[in-house]
């Protein structure tokens, strides 16, 4: 989702490492108000797409709570850290949310799709979908209606996706989670400092990865020397796609690459599959070295 | 989908059994016109879900060309009989919609859940939609890019609930389709006929059912010799209630029921399981009497 602030945040109070800086964005909004402008709404990421980065929660709802303006949590790719009693505290503040959007579908391994919206107020999908159809939902049944739950969503009619994940819920319990959450995490971690030991690879940013985003580079020989300037530039934003295409040739691996901002074409490998071991780690490190040797 | 004609409509243009009078309609569209509004958009039901009407797509098609309205067509529940050359007339006309909706889950038996939106002018969904993120639609991939085609729906991520439908079209072919809806139709023909021939039962409007909807009312021999009027109205109406929950109780059949505007609560019966019989239907007209003689 994005927030109304997307357009006014720009690169500018956004942190390096891809965090909202709350003190700018309390800046912006009371730019906005002094132009006769009603910010609304305000978004927090939990576990950005590309680098997983979990913006301030705790600091962004004071200062939600202080010019009355909605919060809204996106924590569709982080929400899962919130079963690891050592990763949750990336989201201290989630429960000062106004609605949080979460994809067990995501980091929890459930199937596609299964993704949940929350709301503190209650009544309110209701109070905005209910179109209180007669020949959909009887008042005079049998049964207690407030089972009846169509009228909440905008879909009326569809399938209980959330029935896959309470039945892993019940196999796994939150300690299967957890200990699934860490794993990833800590395969992660592994793959971060084999990095940081490498002179053919490079992290996009410093500092340990917060979710399981591992940003990084890889630096083919004929690059290594190369003073940094645009020629460098241009060639290592080719580098990423390339080993892309030789990987989905050779049918070995797949990892996903984008740019941003200004940033060349990157890897960012990321895991949520708990079946990973530390030796899948160590064959993506070599396999992406012997397709990229020579580019 | 509700029409903006929906509320000027009301039902002075519907016909009894639920279809849409073209007169009144175009009637309705000039009115507005003179009222300075600009009528954009027609809907047309094919299928409805308590009559199963079919309205009359092609003279509609001719007026909404008249004023340049776009039509979308709703055919939801009844497209599935597009498979079927003896049922097809019902929605002459669809092939010049602006767009249609079909949810091949409901009539074809599709697992839920399997819906399509179709609309004639090419790229318009992407127009809508694609927000042409760089970091999920990279531009420089190894293959041809026109196979991404998330940026064209609103979800992005999604289930690939076509395949489903695609796997069953490809064991049954559209003849086995075809086989299978002109049953669910005979089958409701059946009951219809049965129902004429009774007078426990009741049909809600005269004349064959367009779909397999069948809307009846069971009358209870106590009600039998009444004279139409309120206190008979009030007493039918919660006839079906009843009969339902003791089918529940029961645990042998379940029939949907509804009012319908100034109609006592009906049931509506729906055949869209090709595996029923017509020993099924026996069954159900006798439980309900079984269930409502004491009524």
């Amino acid at each position: 989702m994005i927030s109304p602030f997307y357009y006014l945040l720009n690169n500018d109070c956004i942190h390096s490492r891809g965090k909202i800086i709350p003190a700018d964005l309390e800046a912006k909004i009371i730019e906005s108000k002094q132009k006769g402008h009603f910010p609304l709404y305000v978004n927090a990421t939990a576990g950005t797409t590309v680098y997983g980065a979990f913006d301030p929660i705790d600091e962004m709802a004071d200062i939600c709570e202080k010019y009355n303006i909605w919060l809204h949590v996106d924590a569709a790719w982080g929400g899962g850290l919130l079963m690891s009693r050592k990763h949750r505290h990336k989201m201290n503040g989630i429960e000062r949310a106004d609605s949080v959007t979460w994809n067990p579908h995501k980091m929890m391994g459930v199937l596609l799709q299964c993704s949940a919206i929350l709301l503190k107020e209650k009544g309110i999908l209701q109070g905005c979908n209910q179109m209180c159809a007669g020949y959909l939902f009887q008042q005079d049944k049998q049964y207690d209606i407030s089972y009846d739950t169509g009228d909440k969503a905008i879909q009326c009619g569809r399938h209980v996706d959330i029935f896959k994940f309470w039945l892993m819920w019940k196999a796994k319990g939150t300690v299967g989670f957890e200990q699934q959450i860490n794993k990833c995490l800590e395969l992660s971690e592994y793959l971060y400092s084999k990095i940081c030991n490498r002179e053919d690879f490079e992290m996009v940013f410093k500092g340990e990865p917060e979710h399981t985003n591992v940003c990084f580079w890889y630096i083919p020989p004929s690059l290594r020397s190369m003073p940094a300037g645009q020629e460098r530039q241009e060639k290592l934003h080719k580098v990423a796609p390339k080993i892309k295409a030789l990987m989905m040739e050779s049918g070995t691996t797949m990892v996903g690459y984008q740019p941003q901002g200004d940033k060349a074409n990157f890897f960012r490998m990321v895991i949520s599959n708990p079946a990973s071991t530390k030796s899948d780690i160590d064959f993506l490190v070599e396999e992406i070295e012997r397709l990229g040797q020579d580019l």
